[in-house]
């Protein structure tokens, strides 16, 4: 039971490939991830991605392309959902600081900053209709947890019919093994797993075009 | 980068534990899964799901629990999504023999058979108002692959509000590996991973409650 | 053309009737709509929607019913939909003071107060899985405009399989016509047209019941 | 209450005009609708729309713009809405002859024909991904009822962010009163109405683009 047998069998069969119109997906990077004070903020893995993602966010934003970046939080218990993560559950409610956007990734004056209530960035949230006004056909996500709600957007972002493209430098996790495994799931099906460096590639190639 | 990393940050701190009102939902049992005649048909542990939703489908439907069982197709290419797996791109178009559902776990004159495009049984479906109407509170998910359709479908059904049920006999995939590493991942987050025999303890005491 | 053209063919065949347990959905009872000094603020229907609205509002708390209570706003021009209207276009933006709620019928330590960007309070919105894990099977829809996004959280209500009530008194426009024309539109079709008195009644039996 | 109170308060305060690439909506052009053998069937304004909508999609066929092509239809009364229509309740089953599409208006070799279960041909369908996946900016509603599935349609596509057109001798209903009633509430609010002659003048430029 190897790789092998998924690819005999047709999984990942072809590449997806970056289309023209790119627009930046950031999943939950806010403090309560972000930062080590935090209970689920350790994550050596989220903060390399931090560093890549401040990055490429630097270069999508000098090319003009649209960026939608969104925290999770909760109005109080009545709203929430079944999780099974206790910090979830406990701390992560409108107003708490770890419902605080990273300052190093999120820009309010020029992205479209959005609270989700689901492990989705897409899921109950307007981000597909500021995506269809800004005509894009490309996302780009990045963020924690790989093994969460970068798994589920980036699930979403497939679903509802883009070219899904995953850096895998600027996504993270608490482990390695789960971070390696769901990018090898949504890699043979549903995105394209790529590097920074090809994003700020394709990135300068839009900002050429659109200047 | 053990399991206990992620206890010891909080993943998996409860049970959800199962609710008043089931509903199942059978993903993906259609042949081009079930069968060895197609490309993607050959999987071992989707053979042991079939078998085993089966049984826990002839208990729900004694019960008078809601069933809800999707298949995957497309109308043409013009509505395909971006999808790597080759069989899926090329074969799965309402009308070709590998969307028909299998029939030892579908009963068109009990079930509500539907067509879904997407992982998620709930993405672009009209399951939850399905589910609404009848008041469940717990969906019982099963059917293929665990680190595909299946993986896609818990997150939603968690992300609906829904308290979620895996039983791991009752959802299979190409290999062990990506079926344990997916019920390993939504297990600390978002579902109660059980067994048939569970299952079906629950079934009869819903059964009983309702009759 | 009179009413009778609809009732000849078979609109309005039956009434829905109430269902067992109740969510109140509160749409848009924010400053910008209920208060004099802004431009949109001054309509007389929307006035007696609030008074009415405060009294099934007690009553709803009172009974332990989960009560949602939206409004509309927007972070910035770039995630604004293609409003026709001047001053949501202008004004209607996360901080402004005429996305407030109207304090007379919101009560942040019991309702779930949530953000939409868009006509329906379900559009997008998490307030499905709200009212999913509250089991609730009936909606009684509340507050303006008749004839925008109470018509459209009407219909959003009505898709998602619930049983749909709009208390006449409760939810208020400009204007008289088109107020009248779109409950005239939806009770035919969608939801049950009832008065304050039929759901106070109603949710002092749930109150009973409850308690 | 005149027009002139929602035109005071900023209602309709400008066009949204056509963009870039257009996509074609059309809304349940099916027998039980368009063909008088029916009891919904015989609507004098729906028998216009379907003229129109044909020649319309013709140009728009032509010109390689992309059509989706919805019908109405249950698997059964398990999933049925609360609807209070009875012809909608008692035969809007698959399979019944009344949810066949309307030859006039659908081409299955060109257009993505699809099932829809509530008013709105957006709601729980996959229709935005295809939208997406065709890049669409502007899409134009065609189909019958005015005051019913086409204002729930209207309101979804103006929702998820496209410019949102309505030729109004492509839309139709029972009764002259609701059609005119909801061209007016929706074009001061989330559409242009236009003519079809206007939309055919833009798929000629579209054509001629493509070209």
């Amino acid at each position: 039971m190897t790789d092998d047998t998924y690819r005999d069998i047709g999984y990942g069969a072809m590449e997806i490939g970056f289309g023209e119109r790119p627009g930046i997906l950031v999943v939950d990077l806010q403090t309560g991830f972000t930062q080590p004070r935090f209970p689920l903020g350790g994550c050596e893995l989220v903060h390399r991605a931090v560093d890549n993602s401040a990055r490429v966010l630097a270069a999508a934003r000098a090319a003009g392309v649209p960026v939608a970046n969104c925290y999770t939080a909760y109005h109080s218990k009545g709203d929430m959902l079944h999780w099974k993560i206790g910090p979830v559950r406990e701390e992560f409610f409108e107003g708490e600081p770890c419902t605080e956007m990273e300052p190093r990734t999120s820009d309010p004056d020029y992205d479209y900053i959005l609270r989700k209530s689901a492990p989705s960035i897409f899921f109950q949230t307007p981000v597909a209709a500021f995506l269809t006004k800004h005509r894009v056909d490309t996302t780009i996500v990045m963020g924690c947890m790989t093994s969460g709600c970068i798994r589920a957007s980036v699930i979403d972002s497939f679903s509802n019919g883009y070219r899904t493209m995953v850096p895998e430098d600027c996504v993270g996790d608490a482990g390695e093994g789960p971070h390696r495994d769901n990018l090898r799931d949504v890699g043979r099906r549903y995105a394209d797993i790529v590097s920074s460096g090809q994003v700020l590639d394709y990135l300068d190639e839009v900002r050429k075009r659109n200047s």
